[in-house]
């Protein structure tokens, strides 16, 4: 046994999991290993059949789930060399809501031979859209009966949350609803495989189950309102009890124990989501500065010491990221994924063949050209809803759009405008926020595109205005779980009382900062009042011509 | 000698000028040569000096349209075997407006030593744009003086016209202007180095110098009030006397026989113009049937018994185009342009790959995609502006737009959307005409792109509810010219007496028609309803968002 303690972060992600082993003392990184799932995101067929799945579905195998913890927990601690009499405690977080039904004892209904071939008796993944119905009369219910909650989530309950997948099991399903004894997150589930008990988190029921501190779960009537079979779902088929995010859900099992390599009863915090457990790992747990998430898509959370209803929101939940402040939460559906689909398909010949002769990548290359280009240059300007807007309008219907291509418009200008216009539709986020009240003084990048685009982290400086930092670690998911399992271990074990002293001493910001350039923000200044006419013309009902377009393409598809 | 007479017809075009001689009893084809510029397009410097040219400029070089006569005449008498004795009749047309200033014996001002190092004294090509300031003066003066032409021409005198032209050789060089005894198109100038007469054409006069057959030049008080020492341009520079489409202008020299290889003294007919050359080469000698020159711009022309003022034509000139009827022009700036910046700069290299190896150019790929896919199919719209809007809206400060784009969006559905915006554009071009009293019933296409993309002329017909006819001939500027030539000649001399009677003998249209499909004009209905709403949004003056994108560019560009 060394004097130096650890604990492990685990990050269930979409196509895989992560181990990150850490020092409790500074936050180092000492080991980190990757395991895919081998059946990852199962959208075409049902493992091993030729049962097709619908489109908009996504599930996912639990099994994968039990294999990261077989696997890549054993890697770091082999990779490492660390005894796992010094690791003290263990946390993790996941995608959400990603979601599956279970026996009372918590074997995936997946796992039984009677269920296995039943789609609906497999994992849900948080991208599993199949719910849209669902979640459409749910939202109208709500409003129907004056529901207060709606306010909470911006106005509407997405299809990818708990509530509208489990009644899409209840609808097309009955039999599979009827046989789950219990229906749970996935992060929920992973603690309880491996502790033994089933303790359900606060941040996936605040944000994904409509729970709040104050005032639990909807009502029994609600649910009855939305079909009277699953007036008792929450009493019957979930908890009532919801723990606060760094607490212990309970030590690890033997069997656990023996997948992993560590300790029985070592100790394992309660769940947590990818996204919300990287807040304190980007060194934020205090109000004023809001972390943003950069990836595929943006999140952007900040917390506030009181609860405001921000339209637009993901959702405002006390306690739901960092205890004793309100969290919430944002978002940008298309980010990363734009540059991606841009570089694929609108990205000529030539371009990909320089940038192979000087041995750069096409983002490399697009990222040099775009950034000899001075803000307003290229004279474009575009509305980055490519997949729909998330925050602030909520409509996913809404498509992307550029204006000002001249036949002299370059590839380059072109993907500028798009990096600009994410940019522009994040500062229409802070702005939102700090209209009603939730202050945004500067911002923390994390996630993947911080590292790889430094124009575009300059671009966002120079449109919000706000000075950004880049968290240290480039896996903020699994070292914010790390933190969470010194939390969970406690102070007496050799890890912390709180959430914010496991950041004082785990979590760091780089030495890098993008700090807002005065003459491009005055640009950017003059394009964004222009984003903002297009957006509200295009977004807020004067001319619904992109909804009509995409119901015309539906319509045409469907002949 | 034979029986079978012929006439040349010469198409000075752009890059290089085209000779084909042609059968006058039946306008069979029998050869063709065409003969590059030395000096092309003049935009950079000055042949022969390291003069620049400011950005805008374009001239020509006049011994270039010499070596036309010298190589491509003699080049179709060589291919065809042709006897110059039964050659009748010589045609040109030209592009307009092209101008030069020359001594009073025609001598371009560029020839002379003295002159030559000086750009205003050079050719200035129909797309030299650098007379703006001059044009909206122009435009400014002759609004706020109550000058009635204005509406002949759509309500704006363009940059590229004669006066603008004029008028920025005496801004920027008054030498020049003093020492030119001669301003002339270079239609006309080509027709005196033929004929060794200057005898200006209708065409290009009431096209673009703001002649009418009714009222002739504006009176010289405009000039003055454009400036004093332009108070007499038309007496001392130009000519009152315009001669008619069709008229002789006199016969060879015989120099000019010398360079051609043809008899001193055959008949040449006054200079036209190439796009409305070509008119009755597609057939046309009557109103209803407007006849479209697709290429990398749209030129839009229709014939009618009464003068109406259309808002947003380019002009109407009386017996402009056919005499006996007003001739309309109205015209889209990028249809060809659009596509081929498109394959440029959008198309990524698996396409490229997919063309080559199937032994398809890029242009035929995307065809083949683009018309797999229905009409709505891509849930795509755009403004056809990536270089402005010249009919109906007379706007070069507008810019391209696409709506409607998505992560799923491919590049074959852009193309697509390009093709049909541009056929949105000319459904306002012919719903403006017959608005305001000019029948549009069916629709015959010249120019290159109607053999080259037979989706576009499909998309044209369904969404303008118009057939669409082929002209048979793939030269019809080179063809006008030459049934004008026949005109020259004369019926004793075995040509026709009028222009219609030359088209119902030299003039054919393909077997190949496109008609509207039903089912596709009703989809487009509605999509084009969405194309007005836009393309008044951004065009009459709701939102200026593309102007003010285009001016900041212009404002950074100019730091």
């Amino acid at each position: 046994m060394g004097t130096r303690k650890y604990v492990i972060g685990i990050d269930f992600g979409t196509e895989s999991g992560r181990a990150l082993l850490v020092d409790v003392a500074n936050g180092s990184e000492i080991a980190e290993a990757v395991h895919p799932y081998a059946n990852g995101v199962i959208d075409e067929k049902l493992p091993g059949t030729d049962i097709r799945l619908e489109p908009d579905w996504a599930l996912q195998d639990p099994n994968d789930y039990i294999e990261v913890l077989k696997n890549a927990v054993p890697a770091v601690l082999k990779e490492s060399g660390v005894d796992p009499e010094d690791v003290i405690g263990l946390g993790i977080d996941f995608t959400a809501c990603t979601m599956l039904p279970t026996k009372a004892d918590g074997t995936p209904l997946c796992f039984l031979p009677e269920w296995r071939n039943h789609p609906h008796a497999w994992v849900k993944l948080w991208k599993h859209h199949a719910a849209q119905p669902e979640a459409n009369k749910l939202n109208e219910i709500a409003r129907e009966l004056g529901y207060k909650f709606l306010d909470r989530y911006g106005g509407k309950i997405s299809s990818e949350w708990f509530f509208p997948k489990a009644w899409q099991i209840l609808d097309e399903a009955p039999e599979v609803y009827e046989a789950a004894d219990r229906l749970i997150e996935g992060a929920d589930w992973i603690v309880w495989q491996l502790t033994g008990v089933e303790k359900r988190n606060l941040c996936t029921a605040g944000y994904k189950a409509i729970w709040s501190k104050r005032e639990g779960f909807p009502p029994n009537e609600f649910f009855k309102a939305l079909d009277p079979r699953m007036e008792h779902i929450v009493d019957e088929k979930m908890s009532r009890t919801i723990y606060p995010l760094g607490a212990k859900a309970g030590g690890l099992t033997e069997q656990a124990a023996q997948w992993t390599g560590l300790k029985p009863g070592t100790a394992v915090a309660v769940g947590n989501v990818d996204a919300h457990v990287s807040v304190p790992a980007a060194t934020v747990t205090e109000p004023g500065r809001m972390v943003i998430i950069m990836g595929t898509s943006n999140c952007h959370m900040v917390l506030g010491t009181e609860e405001k209803m921000v339209p637009g929101m993901c959702g405002v939940v006390e306690d739901g990221i960092i205890p004793g402040y309100f969290g919430f939460e944002a978002g940008q559906s298309c980010v990363g994924d734009h540059f991606a689909w841009f570089v694929e398909n609108c990205v000529p010949a030539a371009y990909e063949e320089e940038a192979k002769a000087r041995g750069l990548n096409i983002h490399q290359l697009l990222e040099e050209k775009a950034a000899r280009l001075k803000p307003g240059e290229s004279g474009l300007l575009a509305l980055d809803w490519w997949n729909g807007n998330r925050s602030v309008l909520v409509d996913a219907e809404l498509t992307g759009l550029l204006i000002g291509a001249t036949l002299a418009t370059k590839p380059e200008e072109i993907y500028r405008a798009l990096i600009e216009a994410t940019a522009y539709g994040t500062r229409v986020i802070i702005e939102t926020f700090e209209e009603y009240g939730v202050a945004v003084e500067e911002i923390v990048a994390t996630g993947g595109l911080p590292n790889r685009n430094k124009l575009l982290m300059q671009i966002y400086a120079d449109v919000t205005g706000r000075t950004i930092h880049v968290a240290a670690t480039n896996q903020a998911g699994a070292l914010g779980s790390a933190m969470h399992g010194a939390v969970a271990a406690g102070k007496e074990a050799g890890g912390y009382e709180s959430i914010a002293e496991a950041a004082k001493h785990m979590a760091r910001l780089r030495d890098e900062v993008y700090r807002p350039i005065p003459e491009h923000k005055a640009i950017y200044d003059r394009l964004y009042a222009e984003y903002l006419t297009l957006h509200d013309y295009f977004g807020r009902g004067t001319n619904d011509v992109m909804k009509r377009l995409k119901a015309l393409r539906a319509e045409i598809l469907a002949r």
